[in-house]
């Protein structure tokens, strides 16, 4: 379908019109293109921006949004999350997925990092909805003379990747995962780095996201989560490392030199008790800053427009510099940077020849009249719920309320009745 | 009119009905109340909460939302906000002030504690909309001999006393305001604390906001701005101070034993740079806690849900305690606690007899779906976008989108007509 986007603004080009052709972004600038369009959508002067990227979730997560709040972080662990995640089945992962993709498409979502259980069952909602996905397995391994070969978790991952990998038109991609260094071994780690270099694929991991996380890990190995991974190859793929927010000056280097994009997860960073990821710090040093939600247990929402302002003011504050993490720094971040970080080279900016992953921003609200300047108005005024519509590879996902791939009546029945089980036992 | 919620949810009741006769609740109960009623809401189980609280604002500062960005504080002040201010007209301010009204009334707040310019015209708006609000013009004074009895602002704030303190049924209330410590004497304090002692109101000041205010306090007269204000009477009235950064032990015991209300500002605070209010100790003290939103300049929206989710999640990760500022807590700031340093003793609960200050909120979106528990749902995962209806006084202000008081494409034209001149000098 070719779709023409009128009267629409874009940052740094003021009024424009944006030109779809198939899965592409075909023409931009001030002049109405020629040819016939089999839609036109009258921006009436609204925003366009780029489709953002959520670079760390566990999505179908959203089956436990709210089931434990206000508590310690290992009694909410060891009471509520874990024993809930033991009775997940795929049915259920599969409805949770869905329902995460709803929420994403809705709040402007057009790609997601995900790291979760029942993978094939999130690969089949991604593949359905339009939306696109890095999905992974992640990897655990105690033993540091376990058979990698024959870890389960490995043998899940190889078979998702050979069997989803660049599927659905490409939108699926699948990464090699470790959960984290406290959870792996060097031998676990130094395998599947191995193994995502075979691949030729990426690798997502936690870590530095509790003081006591990374602590241990100093004590255990004599060095940082960081030249851990660094030392046993994880980081000779690209890779996604979520949270770092205990990472030292060291370890920024370590992820500049070896361009690992750190997955910032301000909400739920704070919600959890973690800390503060230094923003300013990082990108000073030059390393990739992508944005998060973590997943909806600990946010409690799925929604990057809430990480970037809340990225943008808490920065601020907690370095007691309002020039600091600039507007233009969050979107960059939400968009471009996070598109890269999951290998996705001509996504995240609304260029000539780029996908067409769009999104439309109503500025004409109570909370965005009046804006100055686009970039401002996109961070520090808008919310998602100005999110008019979300078009992914030139398709139109979602548009004021409505839902083009997803039957939301149905979905939320099956939601209802896939919650109902921790409903009982809370 | 009489008005039926039914089929609503209240924390800690249920699934209840509730009535509203004329401006106040005359019953809640799981029994469908006898009657005829004028209208009744089918709630669809959604979230009836009581209306939020706007506790320090600079309402007609919509019209600078986004005029200065990413600057340093002072640069922002000089450059951007002080002569920008120098060009505001009282029919500037009456609009700026209409659009923070529809603002908040969209997201659920019924009541604003104001300090601003031009305060006629905001009390205009007010009268206009239904909305409640507390306002007050600040006093200045820096000469410390000044004959306060001629000092133009405060003749300004006893004119407005005499002529809309317990207007509008009562809606309508004027404060007295000292600005701050630093733009203020031992003089000015005494007599503006005596004044409001004599006319029987409040006082509303800025307190402790920055580090340099607070140390500064501490160099010109050896005390800190919470004992300096004790010390000259002003805490002998009912008291807001907003900000309340950098208070000291002493301040908190100062404001516990005179029953100070702080007006927590976080995403204001954050974004200027300023820092972060201790909650958790100001409120083991027993300091009374409230929230706000500071002006539309510095955060860029007035949303109250806004301010208890990022409070919620803020005060957890920099205190590295997930347990801590609760749900509940941050419902009872932004409700009771909002109400009671008002002076609105019979506002901000949900009771038989109280005023009829209602919201009704939908859990039945993306965001929302699934909740296990009311209190954790309106604060961690539902958002001002999920406000349907907002009730001040038993009338109905904004329900779905639709303002029943307020012209808002008029009004629309107008706030950019206001806008324009800001806009030229950009």
């Amino acid at each position: 379908m070719d779709i023409l986007f009128s009267n629409a603004q874009i940052i740094g080009r003021g009024n424009v019109f944006l030109a779809v052709s198939g899965e592409t972004i075909s023409y931009i600038g001030s002049e109405r293109p020629p040819g016939r369009f089999d839609r036109t959508v009258d921006c009436r002067s609204g925003l366009l921006l780029p489709g953002l990227y959520n670079c760390h979730t566990h999505a179908a997560m959203t089956l436990l949004r709210g089931y434990g709040e206000d508590m310690p972080l290992g009694r909410w662990l060891e009471e509520r999350i874990y024993p809930a995640e033991e009775k997940l089945t795929p049915e259920a992962v599969y409805t949770g997925s869905m329902w995460a993709v709803a929420e994403m498409l809705k709040n402007g979502i057009v790609s997601f990092s995900d790291m979760y259980m029942f993978c094939d069952e999130t690969a089949r909602a991604v593949a359905e909805t339009g939306i696109k996905a890095n999905l992974s397995r992640a990897v655990l391994s105690f033993d540091p003379d376990e058979d990698m070969k024959k870890s389960e978790r490995f043998l899940e991952s190889k078979r998702l990747f050979e069997n989803y990998n660049n599927a659905a038109g490409g939108r699926i991609k699948i990464d090699m995962s470790l959960h984290a260094e406290y959870t792996n071994t060097k031998n676990s780690a130094r395998f599947m780095a191995e193994r995502a270099a075979e691949f030729g694929t990426r690798m997502h991991i936690h870590m530095s996201e509790t003081e006591s996380e990374h602590i241990e890990c100093k004590k255990r190995h004599g060095v940082t989560p960081a030249r851990f991974f660094a030392d046993n190859g994880v980081f000779d793929v690209p890779a996604t490392a979520a949270h770092c927010v205990w990472v030292e000056e060291e370890d920024m280097d370590i992820m500049r030199r070896y361009g690992v994009t750190a997955a910032h997860n301000p909400a739920s960073n704070l919600k959890l008790g973690s800390g503060v990821m230094p923003f300013t710090a990082m990108h000073n040093k030059g390393v990739p800053v992508a944005l998060g939600t973590d997943g909806a247990a600990s946010n409690n929402t799925l929604d990057i427009m809430k990480e970037m302002y809340l990225a943008a003011i808490l920065h601020k504050g907690i370095e007691r510099n309002p020039a600091n993490v600039k507007a233009d720094l969050l979107l960059k971040a939400a968009c471009e940077t996070g598109a890269l970080s999951q290998g996705r080279t001509d996504c995240g900016r609304l260029e000539s020849g780029c996908r067409a992953d769009v999104i439309l921003i109503d500025l004409d609200t109570p909370n965005n009249i009046p804006y100055y300047d686009l970039s401002y108005a996109a961070v520090y005024s808008a919310d998602s719920s100005n999110v008019l519509l979300t078009m992914s590879d030139g398709k139109i996902l979602y548009e004021n309320g409505c839902f083009t791939t997803i039957d939301i009546e149905k979905l939320k029945y099956d939601m209802r009745f896939a919650c109902a089980r921790f409903f009982e036992e809370k």
